[in-house]
């Protein structure tokens, strides 16, 4: 891996489905009864979210989105982070905004005016969460499906370390085009490239349109060992880490409770994972690891520091409802002897 | 206690201020510099809401409102509750009216209908955790303040065993006026009227008025020890609870980690509270108390059991964020033994 050498003002900056989540508790029956896959994310409109919310138990509800998760991370350990994201001018939109903003993270994309007006309030995500912990995601996209080009700002990319993309905004075609020039304003100022796969689902979707984009585009890649896996068609995690290191110069592949490993030309570093009491809620897990991992690449940390960064930043969010640290992460850090 | 024989539809309705918590963590300093009062709960304009919104951390939003969480917790016990309070037609109304409903309690109090045009959003209630799990509130009643008389459905309270009032309403004038008329459908219908104190402050505000109160219509008495000291001006616990009990028939006091003691008459019944490893957010622990005692009285059990119900209920809520059950309280009474 190259370092990162250029001064940037922000570590990393995430441009990403500005959400709000709705998380719930709920059996095995009520996902088969919903007809929803365990584990997976998918879209539905205002009218299949708003079906499937009178149907949910009563629950808690926390700024989310994946890519606004892992930068209200990085600000949590004390990095700077910025956010390019979109949502309504409504308590949601102001939910969202607050948050990440307490979270010490740079955010102002242009709020979309008339959402009211034109029916797209703020995102919302539906998370039913199993007594394992494991979490089933319905999304209405609302104002996050309005971002455009018009909302990269190119000067904060290029400000940035490194700029963080969702694979989830390879999903709404207007988000996709933004997406490309978020990776084209990054590197041309010099900055890296990362994205994170998000879902299975999404790597089916978009599998050729993803690895293209990997292959022309991304410096560094986030990944369950899931995503992996149906990205190169194959559940033989060291061929297809093989095959991942071909194309892009760094990666880090999450393995649930037995921590990840980081990819790295022809180096693999095994990283445990904290011990976690009780798995509440694993939603988020993977977005507080990228942020731990992310901060510990743009600061330069060996990178089996940065996988702990990650580790550590995962196990604060699984313990509890919701997406993002409840506790410092910087704080939670220095408990464990771990530097950022 | 008399026991409640006439057969009810719920076991109990509660009349409270409908409200949406906002939950971020804060250390000593913030309540110091926000000049809060730690642990107590003040009300606040929407000015002072805003501003002080500006200032907390990143958090998590969830249906409150103190006699809300007990029928909320009622029926998670799988007992049949109802609601009387006042929402206004937006996003956060109708996260609340979702949340109570999915908790299988009837609720259909008329909603603000001009809630955005009068600047009476549904109310909010700002929730500042300390580290030891505290909790400071500060409340905007916004659409709550404006429950009315002509919101009182007594043929709902005539047909519940107990109805359940909130300290809190005796601060909103045209509330005060609901709290009277809902303890007077109760009595003519030969049910039991129950009260929370609710609050040290809110006791020290009113209490003459929560005392006539009280000796004039309460069958039932909920309160913390530092309310109890507040009614009677006394820390000597003995002393207030021979006061109590020469007023009301029946009262059940919590002390923290030290469980509670239930007062009838002369008996006094103490009651341990459940272990917690972590105690994370005490939003809700009074409430979520009431529930369990409340539901065991309704359902005529030993006041021991209707005791132990109770903090079973507080030892669930205080392990997470939010002031409701985030699991069924009646699979948690079975995991331990008891009958609901």
């Amino acid at each position: 891996m190259t370092q990162i050498t250029a001064s940037a003002r922000y570590d990393v900056c995430a441009v990403g489905n500005a959400i709000v989540d709705v998380l719930s508790p709920c059996d095995d029956a009520f996902l088969k009864a919903q007809s929803l896959t365990p584990g997976s994310m998918q879209l539905v409109d205002a009218g299949q979210s708003a079906a499937l919310y009178d149907a949910m138990e009563a629950g808690v509800e926390a700024s989310g989105g994946s890519a606004g998760n892992t930068v209200a991370g990085v600000g949590s350990f004390g990095g700077r982070a910025a956010y390019i994201g979109k949502v309504a001018e409504d308590v949601l939109g102001q939910v969202f905004t607050h948050d990440i903003r307490a979270s010490g993270v740079h955010f102002d994309t242009p709020v979309l005016a008339d959402g009211a007006a034109t029916g797209f309030g703020t995102g919302r995500c539906l998370i039913n969460v199993t007594p394992d912990g494991q979490r089933t995601m319905c999304t209405f996209l609302g104002a996050a499906n309005q971002l455009s080009v018009e909302d990269i700002d190119t000067a904060l990319i290029g400000d940035s370390a490194i700029v963080y993309l969702e694979g989830y905004l390879f999903d709404p075609a207007p988000a996709r085009a933004a997406f490309e020039a978020a990776a084209a304003a990054a590197h041309a100022a010099g900055r890296k490239v990362a994205i994170t796969l998000s879902d299975t689902f999404v790597v089916a979707r978009w599998r050729a349109e993803l690895l293209d984009f990997i292959t022309a585009s991304a410096d560094i890649v986030l990944a369950n060992e899931g995503e992996l896996a149906a990205l190169f068609e194959t559940e033989d995690f060291d061929a297809a880490a093989a095959q991942l290191a071909a194309v892009v110069e760094l990666a880090a592949v999450t393995r649930g409770e037995h921590g990840s490993v980081i990819i790295n030309g022809d180096e693999r570093v095994a990283v445990p994972a904290y011990p976690v009491d009780k798995v509440v809620d694993t939603t988020g897990a993977g977005d507080q690891y990228a942020a731990g991992f992310l901060l510990g690449v743009a600061r330069g940390l060996p990178l089996e520091a940065a996988g702990r960064l990650g580790s550590l930043a995962a196990s604060e969010v699984i313990a509890h409802w919701g997406p993002r640290p409840m506790v410092k992460l910087a704080d939670l850090a220095a408990q464990n002897g771990l530097s950022v």
